[in-house]
């Protein structure tokens, strides 16, 4: 198998797959996925093996299967599946013989195409071409399109296809059973609903049969089975003609529009009846065209490498950017396997403020303000659990889902390897820093868009929310005479039930007095909105508390090596020799040796922890620290965690050691296109995607937001000739185009100037002639 | 493929397959299932298809997925399944080569073996041996064995194994998850409790490891995934070693025993490690024990035919009637499909107490016993029934499943294929004749056995509530001057809401006269049971209405040409060239030419309907009569229900028209062992199989229960040189041996002497001797 192995990519649009492994779906299923962030589908064959994860995903469509789990992301009814029988035999390509099998995921047009020669037990020769899309243009749609060719003989052929709801999560059935119907013999439709969310759902499919290019209809029989409707079709095929089957097919949901179910299915079906008559070709070609708009016109992005690989991959993770998120609605945001999997049952977690959001902000605005905005419909639920767990203010789930949802990481994990019980969970509990990372995405947002009207709707509530969650969440230690945030886990899972971890007490401390700031702002300058806010927060009282509290909060300071501890107690652990598992296989290698207390008793880090608070309050620490840490953290960090990588790549080329830089990135991109097997089983790796892109942007492209100013200092690894990409600031499209001789800013469509700084220098660029300047 | 085709019968212990169909594995799983009447396990194979369907089902543990469905038996979490993988290669039939593959259950020992060489994709080649049984003498237990020679080549194995709570009914999670545990470092325990009904399950289980006879421990991590906990384990062998893998598994739950969860854990493990110890050899032996006790010397049945096949067919009759019911308790009966497949949920039908109870009554009075006692413990929904359509005393369900779940006939069914909806299913609202069907079955067990506690306590209750409820059910019309019963379905499901259904009528009738008989009975010779019974049931009152209606009850009667009308329209209908229907490769094809209510007006039956009244009622109806019927029903029946042969066989037995008898009964026999392989896919047929029994000893064996005496009348085919059976009667057990030159009765292990009838002669068998007459 190959997957465009860095010495095999030829094609830096394509993602292929050249030989077919049936034992190893899930990677293929997964980076292979289709979407358009409204829905997701992996990338499984028509025909069914026993090892494949086949699913469907609708963003948002969160259910709780039974009053102890936690809401997820169910499986929805299926489409693609096809049972194909030529000359009585089932199209299994562990049977037979398989000749010129690809499998290739073209990321501009978003169609997957699978072609190969299949020769059954009896000899049987057959071409098969099956092509694919979930549509960008219409995001209810899926194409499907199947061309079998008759090599050597004369063949009768049935073809079972229609909707299957026995589709599950892991076994997990989160849909009751609802309406089956045919209409006008030949449109299926499927109805079902969530257990508990009763958000219902309506597929609908058709199909068209062609015979040398001549429509026809086939011998069909409806069968309606459990949760399940298909028909049976019948046909026959001469030596040397093709038959061509297209099948569409639309998903609709009662979380699209608030209408009855009846509403609903004449929605619905009357969508597929003005489709059908259009075709998989046009309606691809749409699709291409939207992809094209949406995605790769709007923030292009070049690099001109000795190695097409590269280029393959910053496209590879901007295909993903834009199927994972559902930029269409502002009560989802992007879960941390996208819509590519069930891992982690399609919750949403700090990657996607910290790892995801950046992308957007930078070449999305109104996408990165849809999903910040998802934060603020979450702020009651945040709320709520503050207020469980004792606090005040806003405490945000370290898991969530459904806007109402609440905490939702489940409690129960794997087993201990010593004591042979399932593991608890604690992140739920005390990995609070989630709380801390919304507001600096927030305030991301703000200094690079300048989108005012997003903080007095939402912006300015949520930080001070935030900060009043910290500002009661501090707990007063007499000895020290200090603030102490106690018993959490920082970025770095190895070390639970820390004291003064080291990220979450900075950005604890830089919340509160960005809320300071703020509200001295807000006071000022908008009154009426200060009131407002006032009334709701009693903001009085608690600005009192955060002027008193602020300068008495321990932050952990470099020691006299420059290091600064990651908590309380990590630099008086017990060192090991990491070596076997710093070249690990598999991550998570050493709980084949330790068990998570044992762990946590050693200097040895999941992932970035100290790094990722240097990389996000840059200006807060000297070089000098900067290397210091990297130099102590980084030969006991085993990158476990696919959101290490993309930020050690980024601080590397910030360091100007763009070797390693280079290295960092390419490992990263491995975590999804390498050729690891069972990496991305459970769906690809959102935050490492969306790191992906900063490594690129905000590492080589040197692009920054610093104390509000756009920072711009480009360091091409040597292996670049070329890096050239858009952003938007401050709602001005700019492209950078970088080289080793230097680099050049232009505007795009505008012709507003725009201010930058590079190396302490401030630039202006103004009108669409650009400027160069030398490195 | 080959299964035991009547002329490749070579064995009439064993059901071999031959060749491995990975398309088709739905028969073999069902035919070939294991089990004990407490659970029930479908054959499917360790290794994993696509096309599989792997059941594990525990009698009586009925879950409700969602208000709107019914109860249904749940699949419980797979222990069976393991991932081999032999040099890097995942075991797979569908790749390499396949050499001696023979797949055998042993219906003498209960258990299944399956053994080919397989030779990989690398050339490596490898014996496999799985052994596996469900326990006849531990009702808990599931034990397996695996051997795996390296044939020509040192070898990497890892065997992944362990208990799968991912199991679904077709997609349908009747579970929520409960805790997984490892224990000893090798124990393995899983918790499930079903949503609705909370039932509790836990499964324990352990593997040995041995090679070349000498046990070892192989290296082995434990993983915990969702609703999932396994080994895997990794060891090698050298060329021509034996690696042999023991499993042996405790299925226990909440309705075993009243207790707390933490007990059941508890005393599950326990049990697993007094047996752990014991080995597969030792415990199957046990178990095999327990199936010669329990079933081979209690109920032998000899067939000496010139096909070994025909004895086969009753052992493998005699094996499922064992493994298919519930023998341990009487708060449950036997399911449609047993405890074989998913087919009709798992519920009880009147399948129960007119196909397979005579075999139980016959041969194993106390399971018939606690059979009808099921009845009694559900006797409160079928008067909570009965009360909500508007009748008196108790309307039996038509489906039913746990005693307090009332109908559980689900209202939708298949595709109407004119009109694309699903059709209504009317079973559970006027398929009523199960009411006098249950009536029937007591009166039968009480004249047979003489279980007199059983009426005193149950049997008069039920009978007189259900004859309380007939005549509830009765409408008088005008200008008839008669009772009629309007708007069934009677035994043939093909005719749906008609008047005056001859079986319905006759049997509602018989009820109610059997009720008169009784109570007057009661009156005279138990007046404190009457007492009890009338204040329960308010006999006085109802007694009145007895004996005032039942002579006004419109009983069909047979017409000039002896034909008795199956229904008040059923004569006058449309008469169509059923030739294609009656020569059809699979059941319900007439449904691909007309719809339901099509076939509503055409004189067509799915089944016996006149017939089994005439076979029930055989009293009532003179030789003329019934060869009239069979004349004129027996070619407009399509035999589409699996009920219909055997009912067939008997009569013509009866009627002495042995070779069509005898044509009957293989026919029959084939709906479970015959070449079509998708005929027992959701589950073997459990009245067919309890109608095969009736073939033997009720047709050729000629025993029938006539008011109240025994019959004999053997008449055997011309193939069988000599039939040889046991029967209890009145509690005393006798042996039957039967040619073509007469027929022996002896008493086995009896001093008690029996009378029966033949040819309407009186005999009495006296003593040990036997005592023979010529025919």
């Amino acid at each position: 198998m190959t997957f465009n192995s860095e010495n095999e990519c030829m094609d830096s649009w394509l993602i292929v797959e050249e030989v077919f492994d049936p034992y190893h779906l899930g990677k293929e299923e997964a980076i292979m996925s289709l979407g358009n962030g409204y829905m997701g589908i992996r990338s499984a064959s028509e025909e069914k093996y026993a090892s494949e994860v086949r699913n469907t995903f609708v963003a948002g469509t969160y259910n709780k299967f039974y009053k102890n789990e936690v809401t997820e992301l169910p499986n929805i009814a299926d489409v693609i599946q096809m049972e194909i029988k030529v000359n009585g035999e089932i199209l299994d390509l562990k049977q037979g013989h398989v000749k010129g099998y690809s499998k290739t995921l073209n990321l501009r047009s978003g169609e997957l195409e699978r072609t190969f020669e299949w020769e059954n037990t009896n000899k049987a020769r057959y071409a098969f071409k099956f092509l694919r899309f979930v549509s960008m243009d219409d995001l209810h749609l899926i194409g499907q399109r199947i061309e079998i060719q008759a090599l050597n003989c004369d063949t009768a052929i049935e073809i079972t296809s229609g909707i299957n709801g026995q589709m599950t999560n892991s076994g997990i059935q989160h849909f009751a059973d609802g309406d089956k119907r045919l209409y006008d013999q030949r449109y299926l439709q499927l109805v079902q609903k969530t257990t508990e969310s009763e958000i219902e759902v309506v597929i609908n499919t058709v199909h068209t049969f062609k015979r040398d290019d001549i429509c026809f209809q086939p011998d069909a029989l409806v069968v309606m089975d459990r949760r399940k409707i298909h028909n049976a079709h019948q046909m026959s095929l001469k030596t040397g003609e093709t038959l061509v089957i297209e099948k569409l097919s639309l998903i609709h949901t009662s979380r699209d529009l608030d209408e009855s179910i009846e509403k609903l299915k004449e929605r619905s079906l009357a969508h597929l009846k003005v489709i059908h008559p259009i075709g998989y070709k046009t309606l691809l070609s749409k699709s291409a065209d939207a992809w094209l708009t949406k995605v790769w016109e709007a923030a292009p992005i070049t690099i001109k490498s000795g190695n097409p690989y590269d280029q393959l991959v910053i496209r590879f993770a901007q295909y993903h950017l834009a199927i994972m998120t559902p930029a269409h609605d502002s009560r989802m945001s992007v879960a941390a396997k996208g819509l590519s999997g069930e891992g982690y049952k399609g919750h949403i977690f700090w990657d996607t403020e910290i790892f995801i959001l950046p992308y957007f902000i930078y070449t999305h605005p109104n996408i990165a303000r849809s999903l910040l905005t998802y934060r603020y419909k979450t702020l009651s639920g945040a709320r709520e659990k503050a207020k469980k767990e004792g606090y005040e203010g806003a405490m945000y789930p370290w898991e969530s889902a459904w806007l109402d949802d609440g905490e939702v990481t489940p409690v129960w994990g794997a087993a201990d390897i010593i004591t042979g019980k399932p593991t608890k969970i604690w992140s739920g509990f005390i990995e609070q820093h989630i709380t801390a990372d919304v507001s600096y995405a927030i305030w991301q947002y703000y200094n690079v868009t300048g989108d005012q009207s997003f903080m007095d709707c939402y912006g300015y509530e949520i930080i001070l929310d935030t900060a009043k969650f910290w500002a009661s969440r501090l707990e007063w230690d007499e000895t020290t005479q200090m603030y102490h945030i106690n018993n959490v886990i920082g970025p770095d899972e190895y070390k639970e039930h820390v004291d003064d971890n080291a990220f979450t007490n900075h950005m604890a401390y830089w919340t509160i007095n960005l809320a300071v700031a703020y509200t001295d702002q807000l006071k000022i300058e908008k009154p009426h909105i200060y009131e407002q806010l006032n009334e709701r927060l009693d903001l009085t009282r608690v600005y009192q508390e955060w002027i008193k509290k602020s300068p008495l909060i321990y932050l952990p300071k470099p020691n006299e090596q420059g290091i600064i501890p990651q908590d309380k107690t990590y630099l008086s652990k017990r060192l090991i020799d990491l070596q076997p598992f710093k070249t690990q296989k598999h991550v998570g290698s050493i709980f084949k040796s330790y068990n998570l207390s044992q762990v946590n008793e050693i200097q040895v880090s999941k992932q970035a922890d100290v790094m990722i608070l240097l990389y996000l309050l840059e200006d807060q620490f000297s070089n000098e620290v900067k290397r210091a840490c990297w130099q102590y953290y980084e030969p006991k960090t085993l990158h476990d965690s696919s959101l290490s990588l993309s930020t050690h790549s980024v601080l590397a080329a910030d360091m100007e050691q763009l070797d390693l830089a280079y290295e960092l990135f390419k490992r990263a991109s491995k975590i999804d296109l390498g050729s690891n097997r069972k990496s991305s089983c459970d769906g690809i790796h959102a935050a490492s995607i969306g790191g992906i892109w900063q490594c690129v942007v905000n590492g080589f492209g040197g692009v920054r937001m610093n104390s509000g100013r756009l920072r711009i200092e480009p360091h091409l690894p040597e292996q670049w000739e070329e890096l050239v990409f858009t952003i938007i600031w401050q709602g001005v499209k700019i492209e950078v185009s970088a080289s080793s001789k230097g680099f050049k800013v232009s505007l795009v469509d505008s012709v507003k100037p725009i201010t930058f700084f590079h190396k302490d220098e401030i630039y202006v660029c103004t009108g669409k002639t650009s400027i160069i300047y030398a490195q």
